[in-house]
């Protein structure tokens, strides 16, 4: 039985001081104030201590071993999207990320897969860099976030990168970020708490909603965190829907309900009965195991909620844990 | 079996012209531009058509009956709550609407029961007015907002307000308003799709994880729509209290999952495996029915839901469906 992690992030150990090169702030880079560890800095700001397996494949691999994951699939950490910089600076960063992504698969091709990132703001430059990333560096797809400063994933302006990703085969990693309320959500962690998961329910409405799964229709996607709120929330969204399609039903005509079973979920739920339940809704061949590795939020023992399903069989095990990965990411076993 | 229904939005049907008395705009009232039906106006914006059985008491009792409803436990709609305006302002809006709900509940005792609203802006104002709402007018407690302003509902400066609701054994039903992240969700009705699940969410882990419970441990509180995004993510945010206490666990040391039991979720979640899993979270004496009666996003046919659960023998729906809005209450059978 295989395990791939769906949902990994990563980040260069070292990187270019954009600030100084660009002439403005905002972007994120290490500072290494002790071994084996980092802070992770906005400017002059902290945002958050990583270790060294934040950034080193070497480290990842050990981790990798002490848990049993045959595959990770790397992918930016969101931080570093960078969609509000100049888009040309964006694609700068998005290039430098890919780039160490890159080298890291073609070093380990067994153990990592890699997502790209691409200057969303620009779809025009968006679309060439996914080219690139699908072409020259081998990866497997890309990760966007669960919007672009104003513009929701129902936004005709993105429709040429959807078409890009479908024509290349790139598969879609779609990740809370910036996350709504956040000004208002000072203590308790609560934009990652309550922001996150209603980002990620925000992010397959539009999508649905847009009829984004209809105009592109061999686009694989699939959510972080179970899908955040969303599945949980379906039968008020349905609801919504039938009563007022004058409000909903605006751009596609399609029950959202509809949709569940086209697109996948991580499995990072941290709860027995909800990850029965995105089971049930979606399908055992949508639920692809994802931590959020190596973030203390994430499941911190990779792949032991599915493990402890007593009422799941191997073979549904092997989609949890690896299967639903494989057709998601296109690959064959 | 009692049918008590503790989600219910009214307002009168006459309103005074608020902006003409305070100078200043934003408020609500009714153009009946035909018969059994008016338009809800903020200022000169058409916010929602709504029909009679928003205001008529006699229009409510004829659906009631048609639908099996016992009692309605009535409350204001939340966008009347005026904790913009200038506190005298809303205090005095707030009187009128807490008068007019105590006239319905005095014209037919045995089959409403009412929830004022008050200024929660100023705490001070606003325990005057919850005295007054449990003595003179004869009210079982206060509908409040899921934040109130820049406060959320763990602020400091809420427990004057939480103290007098325990002292007078008001019924407290926290609804979402103000939608974080509407700004950005202009589309697909998502502000209420996917922002109120999240707000009642922040309701929630802002009650925990502020040690409200604890603090004032007879308070009796219920929150709308099933608990929002609240239950499907307590395994997150469990989580995120075990490994980041130094960031969620600063003003409270008690795992939010202990919490569970000790407030009321309505029913309204549209869904048998949501309502299922809700009842399993928090137990069948602490989930009650709830309709968002009048308006469409509600249940529309009163207690379906309940009733559909063949899995529930008559005791479970008898808790569902009308013991857990009396103890809830603080009420007799």
């Amino acid at each position: 039985m295989q395990t791939i992690d769906i949902h990994t992030h990563i980040m260069p150990g070292e990187m270019p001081r954009w600030a100084d090169k660009f002439g403005y702030g905002g972007f994120i880079h290490l500072d290494h104030h002790k071994p084996c560890c980092a802070r992770m800095m906005q400017d002059d700001k902290f945002f958050r201590e990583v270790e060294d397996n934040c950034w080193d494949a070497d480290a990842r691999l050990r981790d990798c071993g002490h848990h049993h994951v045959d595959m990770q699939v790397l992918s930016t950490i969101p931080v570093l999207f960078s969609y509000w910089a100049k888009p040309k600076d964006a694609l700068e960063v998005s290039r430098f990320l890919n780039d160490h992504i890159s080298g890291i698969v073609q070093r380990y091709p067994d153990r990592f897969i890699g997502l790209g990132t691409v200057p969303m703001q620009d779809p025009d430059l968006a679309c060439r860099e996914v080219e690139r990333c699908m072409g020259e560096l081998g990866l497997a797809g890309i990760e966007i976030g669960s919007h672009i400063n104003d513009w929701n994933l129902n936004d005709p302006a993105l429709y040429p990168f959807y078409e890009t990703c479908e024509r290349m085969g790139a598969a879609l990693f779609v990740h809370p970020w910036d996350m709504m309320g956040k000004d208002k959500m000072g203590k308790y962690w609560l934009p990652w708490l309550v922001g996150m998961p209603a980002e990620t329910s925000l992010a397959i409405c539009s999508m649905i909603f847009g009829g984004i799964f209809d105009r592109f229709p061999k686009l694989r996607v699939a959510f972080a965190h179970g899908g955040g709120s969303f599945p949980a929330t379906i039968g008020r969204i349905e609801h919504g829907f039938n009563v007022r399609p004058d409000l909903v039903a605006v751009d596609n005509k399609v029950n959202p309900r509809e949709y569940l079973g086209k697109f996948w979920l991580d499995s990072l739920v941290h709860d027995p009965a909800m990850l029965r339940y995105i089971v049930d809704l979606v399908g055992r061949d949508k639920v692809a195991l994802g931590t959020d590795y190596p973030f203390p939020l994430g499941e911190l023992e990779p792949g032991q909620l599915i493990h402890s399903m007593d009422e799941y069989d191997q073979e549904t095990k092997a989609w949890l844990l690896g299967k639903s990965a494989l057709t998601w990411l296109g690959k064959e076993a």
